[in-house]
């Protein structure tokens, strides 16, 4: 792997998300797979269509993140403003994309070139398109931010495209399962934590049938170091049950 | 329905969502809830548990809107900072509870008082408990910030608590199915938008089986513009199909 962007954000755009009316699910595919690249996803945002939002929300996190990957708006309806607002954010034209239009003239015909369609061709100047197999209708990559679609199979499918762009040195992880509540091993665990600080140990409580059941996660990206961590809560918790 | 806070915010506090570990699944249901109260819930923002991110982000974010939910950070392990960042975000100390205390001694007895379970009785200074029937362990409460837990079935339980001190005037919603391509109606469904702007309207496609297949959604709280803009969509799709 060559060395790519070491953290990003995640920026998804859609008022049907905040309304509960869809399930967001392209951050945490986005998320997963950044993770297995070794690239730390720092912060997800979803804010609704609004041009105004989406600028501001933008270049706050293009400015503080490595990269940031944007979700939805990116169809030829009313409500679709990501390019726009990209556009804006970057200080520069939309225009249409002659590569793009080929594409559709290839697949649609010259009179299938609808008003709609042609919205879709429209990019930011200067951006660089993102293809993949599952459409025509392309997302972009423009500076260190990657506009990609909102459909989650065809989001998938695009950042399958741009992983190659990220982190470089994966980030393993290891999982205990406890059945102890959390307040009898947290004063422990935290000087473990204290003993191991490029190992990142989260403790994640559940219930399953009213007893505690549980899970510590130790996450980092040099392995031996993993191990000792693990074997030390796998010490902790020998003493406590 | 009295009414109560017309916007809202989410912060969801957690590495392991930022790792593709876990599946985010609290802000969801907070969405839908609010929605269904009248309540616009504005922007959903995801941190890790580092205490200076939780604390900055929280500040925007209660500055902007009515209110603020957070999620994840309130157990008794070293990654839980969210009732000290809290604190620090409102300039406040964190203070032992004794509500929270004498619900403990009562459960566990004296004993049973570990310093783990101590810590989920420390509260920000000044905070009202948000308690359901799931744990006894307290969300918080303070100025317009309510802290609740990460546990899925925990928060769903806390945020009916709350429930009562968010909108007022319901938001009402419509869908209807669409097989055709977006590119087809997307000028047409535009200027619907544009005749009736107390209607949110979005086009939200998919595929099915290589088809298009996709959904035009209509909400707004007055209930006779909603029936009017469906009526609008629906005699365009006839038009067209």
């Amino acid at each position: 792997m060559t060395m790519g962007h070491q953290s990003a954000a995640m920026l998804v755009i859609g008022n049907e998300i905040l309304s509960g009316r869809t399930h967001e699910l392209n951050a945490h595919v986005a998320a997963g797979r950044l993770f297995k690249r070794g690239c730390r996803m720092e912060e997800i945002v979803i804010v609704p269509d609004i041009a105004a939002r989406i600028i501001k929300t933008l270049n706050r996190l293009r400015e503080h993140y490595d990269a940031v990957i944007t979700s939805g708006g990116i169809g030829p309806t009313h409500d679709d403003i990501t390019m726009q607002s990209v556009a804006d954010a970057f200080g520069v034209p939309l225009v249409e994309h002659d590569g793009v239009i080929d594409l559709m003239t290839d697949r649609y015909g010259e009179q299938g070139l609808t008003d709609g369609r042609r919205r879709m061709a429209m990019v930011p100047e200067g951006a660089d398109l993102v293809r993949c197999e599952k459409t025509i209708a392309p997302g972009v990559h423009l500076g260190n931010v990657y506009v990609l679609a909102g459909v989650p199979d065809i989001f998938t499918s695009q950042i399958e495209a741009i992983l190659a762009d990220f982190g470089g040195r994966p980030f393993l992880r290891r999982e205990i399962e406890v059945q102890l509540p959390e307040s009898l091993f947290s004063d422990e665990l935290g000087a473990i934590q204290q003993r191991y600080p490029a190992v990142e140990i989260g403790s994640y409580p559940n219930r399953c049938g009213g007893s505690p059941c549980g899970k510590i996660c130790m996450s980092g990206q040099d392995a031996m170091l993993l191990e000792q961590a693990e074997a030390d809560v796998e010490a902790m918790l020998g003493r406590l049950s």
